[in-house]
C-alpha cells in the first residue's frame, strides 16, 4: 500500500506531464478532471514499483514487453494504492524452451476499493 | 527531441522501478537487457512531456483513457528520443455531441530511428 501526496502529485506531473489539471489545485478547478488529478503515468510508475517490492517470485525480474494500459478514474492525491495481480496464462516459448511469456493482468485500487488503473502485460520470463 | 541521460535513468528506476537491469551499469551486466536499461514506464513518461510540449492541439488537453502500450526495445542512457504521432480515427460520443475519442498512435524512436515504444492510445477530447 502506498499513499500518493500531494506534493508527489505536482512533482510529477511538472516534470513528465505538465498540464493544468496535474499541476496544482487551482489550475485543475473546472477542467476535465473536476479537480486534481495524478498523471496516469504516475499511476502507473506508483504501480510498478509496488509490483517490484511486493515480490512477484520471477526469476529474471519484472520484464514487460508491453500490454494494454487503462484508467477508468484518476487518481487523486490521498488516495492509497494497492495492486492485486494475478496470472492469467503461461505462453512457452516455441523456439527457446527456457523462456516464455507470462499474461498477467494488474489491478490498482485505492483505500475505497475504485479501480485506478487496469494493466494486462505481457512479462518476459 | 530529448536525451536521456545516465542520471535520470537511475534516479526514475529508484524511485518507480528499482530493479537491477535499470540502477546501475554493474548491476546491469549479465542480465535480460546486457546492459543499463530505461524503465518502459521512463520512456512512457518522457513520451508524455514530449507530447505535451509539442502543443498537440486538443482544446481540453492530452487525456488518455487508456491504450496499447508496447517496448520493441530497451531505452538507453544516452539514447535521444523524439515522438512522432498520428491521428489514426476519431469517434463521435453518441450521447454527448460535445464529446469524443480519438486513437492515435506515438512511436517514440531513438536518435537512429529505432523503435522504443508504440502507444496506441485513446484520448478523450
Amino acid at each position: 500500500m502506498e499513499p500518493l501526496w500531494l506534493e508527489d502529485v505536482i512533482e510529477f506531473a511538472r516534470k513528465y506531464d505538465p498540464q493544468p489539471f496535474h499541476m496544482s489545485e487551482s489550475t485543475a478547478e473546472g477542467t476535465f478532471f473536476n479537480g486534481l488529478a495524478a498523471s496516469g503515468w504516475h499511476t502507473a510508475a506508483i504501480t510498478m514499483r509496488l509490483l517490484v517490492t511486493s515480490g512477484i517470485p520471477l526469476a529474471d525480474g519484472i520484464i514487460g514487453s508491453g500490454g494494454e494500459i487503462h484508467w477508468p478514474q484518476p487518481t487523486r492525491p490521498g488516495d492509497v494504492l494497492r495492486v492485486e495481480s494475478e496470472v492469467m496464462e503461461v505462453i512457452p516459448s516455441r523456439s527457446r524452451p527456457e523462456r516464455g511469456m507470462v499474461l498477467m493482468r494488474c489491478e490498482t485500487r485505492n483505500q475505497r476499493g475504485e479501480l485506478l488503473q487496469r494493466f494486462s502485460p505481457k512479462m518476459v520470463v
